[in-house]
């Protein structure tokens, strides 16, 4: 288990998802923020169950406390304690998978490794977890304020649904307006739409996030093993449910020739070196360069559904896993403000790495 | 700068492109591990220049020597250095961009982070900085024998040509059959006949490795944050050229739905539990289930070309940038056995560290 | 400000003295431990305050909660996090030295590197933050007694007031016996006169304590920079008031000569490899050797006194701190639990990597 | 085994005492520093072996080479390797204790704890490794020039001889003006002439360093466990045959009262916050306070000498070590540089991390 994440900006998260409570630990945040705790709870909120009828209908009012490292309004510099108590731990409904191995899920593996699990809502490798993250990232936003970075994240395909614009085309504060967090309505209601109709088929379905992260200032990223997009594909690679992680050109870059891809310099108005065009996606040589990073990340359907799938128990007899409970359909909505966080985390802890460079 | 990698086999790399050496010490390798000097020798050879028409015609033997940390022939789990010393510096090359920012490079960022910036052939930047990896990654191969892991990675598509068929479908001990590394030798010819226009053309263009990793057993991993696919994803990515990774079923995977995409779990005939279908993708909540781990890794077109390139100097005035030297045409080729070293490494701290997960 | 230790079983703790809980969070402890909360409650009472007339009469039952980690009795190999809820927060007592610094703590230290500072209790700079050690060692204690691992330590010297008896001549069984932790009862009543003389002349006073690790197998620490010995000092340093540390023959021993110094090995009955004298102290070239482990800890006075002391406020101006509120007048036999706490997370963690020395 | 140490100026150690080379990388050097080989060399010639007749007569020139990280004179922030290839490489001369375990050495432990041992010399366990540190510490010491640090640390006492006088009454910079490097000319000379008694009789004998560090700013140093005592403990416990450490008043400071030990604050002439006593040994609550920091370290007579001694072989066999082969008779004089490469690269990780305390 290693549930630490980063290096000077360091957090520790801990908690099941029907156990006590869940939160994070931050030790290395500077002194002297300003805390904005309605900032934690608003993006605790877009991440929180419940929200519309295409997210599990669990009742989570996810409220936070404070518990150390806070000082008439300001970060003190020692560490940082968030906690968020499980209220709605309806552990009964899981005796039924108890011994039970649910299909792409991680019981299996936890078990395996571990020897004993905690099978109440899928323990520890619940997404449960992640509330825990996106609050630590509401913390290194209040820091990445004072940089004036931008921070973006919206669904850009659900299932064969794909936003055909790409982020310059798109109005980026228009992500919460709707339910699937897609800043164009017309997607964004054609996506709403088939996620209602996969889950009353009680099945599941994938899709993509865009994150856009901007004003990000040439020189954060530590090649060359933590180079910027590693740590960002790492961090956005250890969200539940990611298959895939891409930047800039991405996949599709590869199929053009160097005179296409290549970027060209020029020095602007104001005298900044800037990029004709923006393949490299913000990053060159793991380092950032002062333009737009832009990334994609792939969500696998949501693994546990409402429909019989064959299975082994812990002794390893065929079983049947009877779909039951609550769950979403669809975890790209949701999977947002998580996006926001891991991207926070990862920048924040760059930032503050790069301080160190010069002599 | 950020050159270790690994939480308990560590390595540090260090050496820039036109300096006296670049080397690794790797720091944790466990002890009575046979060293097998040839099995490094062989990687190296597998990643240096020269190979083929389609290959950078720089000169370098590659020959590594042992500093320390191994005593008759066996590892003592000391610190174990081995350095190749450059033999074709030709600094003199390089002299005409010293202050210019080639686009696409790591030269304008480098600059920005560090302030100075050794210019000959990128320096530290320099894709030669892999050859430490696969030094060590040849060092963590030996240990992972023992285990009966196997690695292969192979070229799978180069620009538009993409192969069809599935790692199934294909004879992985025909990987280095060919200049390309593609098993599929009819394909292999129609890539290499490819790069060599690309080559004529003094341009470049990108593609994708395949990663297969067998016989990893179940328990692998370490959640939340380091678990086995963001940790693969974290080591590939690092590499030079690196824009995307994906696992499993990847960005594909993302239209199935749930129902589609689960993979059952059944027991076999020997009693060990496997599944029917496999889009986790050998890998279930960030630990091995035991199951085939594959994976594909995007790289760009390499950045330098041999056509005039506009750009700017380090007085942000603008200048040409001429093609001139020896370059690749196709990094993909020389890219598999880093791809090998980078998965190899990763495996080994996963084994070792799982070996702390229980009482 | 670095609160994370350890570097498999590693630990986060966090809280201030008169903030709103104190606690820590435990992420490497292996699955399949026996949680024992009877252990940790005993260990928290041995530190707690108000043992005794010669300990601070702070109320606080210093009761915690389990709040993630442990699962049907058994730890899950998941984080464990465990939290106590401050009582008794008279921050009112400190509105006097809120802009002072009081001599010799931490006041100025902190306001100078971070700029802000809660001044309460002396916030995070103050003991009471090792509450959360003794948690997170019981913990600890908890792994390694499954190895038979027995660890103790007492209070050998108060003021000039120096126990003769070696630990071999004393019954270890006996160190709770009295409110001092001095297991020898004549000398016990000594100490506790004279820290009780102490305590009604408004002063304090400082002392040693004596650590003894016994059945610690061969074979534990990890050199160059890791040796066993050297983490057990940074970890005892790491205590307040800690001024020194020692092993084996410690400083003493430089006067002998390497005749009389070296331990002669000989194979006993058994057919094991001992040594006939044990001037190394069980630790040789930084790895146990298994014979016992001993060192000594010194503890300067605390600096909290009912005396009126000259000082300066945060403009620089002079200032008097008096003396208020509550104090211990010797914090020696309260650290007691503290120096086991901490050599058990040393020893917890050796273990743990040792496993990942041979192939 | 960990041989890397720091967590930002990070550095790996290599190489055994009869192997091919040692060294050491530096990761995470500041660019911009101006290289001075002259200050390398220097701080090696300090500890290389013949500096006079009561040092070994072990013949090694001890020169070093760059192989990485600066360019034009300046480093590049990137990893920085140095290397010194051994020369006195007699392997002959241990083949007589390749299976026997010498008394207080390293070579039961490491036979336990790795199976295999390089036996030439004590391999890895030598002190011959701190070569490596030293080099490192040098590059530290680069960089600390910058703020003014200054280091001294000098052989304060051998055997019983004990200088009375404490280091304001010493000209420091007399340190290297006598074989045994302790600044009082008088005291050096009867050192001198025992130390070589000592040798004549094919004894050896301990003693004390005491280390000093000047105008260290105040602010350095991350509680509560990496305080900056704390790491000075680590690292120089970390050195072989340390079994001591204490800061300020240290051991002694136990026997005072609070109000004999505090240290009152003033303000001096120009604005500056100072103490009137130094107890403290300029650390408060683990923080630099812009006093003099001042330590002391215990040495043990070194193991080897040239008396036939008891021990067993690897077969458990009762079997007589005899001395043989060059040694020092006594450690002190050229451990001092390493002392002061220890403390530097202490401080330098201490300065780097101080830069993120605050937003």
């Amino acid at each position: 288990m290693s549930s630490t994440y980063g290096k000077i900006f360091k957090i520790s998260t801990f908690g099941e998802s029907h156990g006590r409570a869940i939160g994070v630990v931050v030790d290395g945040c500077p002194s002297g923020v300003d805390f904005d705790e309605i900032l934690i709870q608003n993006e605790l909120d877009r991440r929180k169950p419940g929200q519309s009828r295409i997210t599990t209908q669990r009742k989570e009012a996810d409220s936070f406390e404070v518990l150390s490292g806070v000082f008439e309004g300001k970060t003190t510099g020692t560490p940082i304690a968030l906690v968020i108590f499980n209220e709605d731990q309806k552990s009964k409904d899981y005796a039924h998978i108890a011994d039970k191995f649910r299909p792409s899920h991680a019981d299996y593996t936890y078990s395996t490794k571990y020897g004993v699990r905690d099978y109440r809502g899928g323990g520890r490798s619940s997404a449960r977890e992640t509330a825990a993250r996106v609050a630590a990232g509401a913390l290194a936003k209040m820091v990445l304020n004072h940089y004036g970075v931008e921070i973006y994240s919206y669904v850009s395909q659900v299932g064969a649904m794909k936003l055909a614009k790409s982020y310059q085309d798109l109005d980026l504060s228009k992500i919460d307006d709707n339910a699937v967090r897609c800043p164009d309505s017309e997607m964004a209601e054609k996506m709403f739409n088939y996620i209602d109709q996969v889950r009353k088929d009680g099945d599941s379905i994938g899709g993509v996030i865009t994150g856009v992260l901007k004003n990000v200032p040439a020189g954060w990223g530590e090649p060359v093993f933590d180079k910027l997009h590693a740590e960002l594909g790492k961090a956005l690679l250890s969200i539940n449910a990611v298959k895939g992680f891409e930047y800039g050109s991405g996949f599709d870059g590869v199929e053009l020739l160097g005179s296409q891809h290549n970027d060209a310099f020029f020095t602007d108005e104001n005298g900044k070196v800037k990029t004709k065009t923006n393949h490299s996606g913000g990053i060159q040589g793991g380092i950032s360069n002062g333009e737009d990073i832009y990334f994609r990340v792939a969500f696998k359907p949501v693994a546990t559904i409402m429909i019989d799938q064959d299975s082994v128990n812990e002794a390893g007899d065929a079983v049947t896993v009877s779909g039951k409970g609550r769950h979403d359909p669809c975890v790209l909505p949701r999977a947002v403000p998580i996006v926001d966080a891991m991207s926070a985390l990862v920048l924040v802890d760059a930032m503050l790495r790069a301080r160190v460079n010069k002599l």
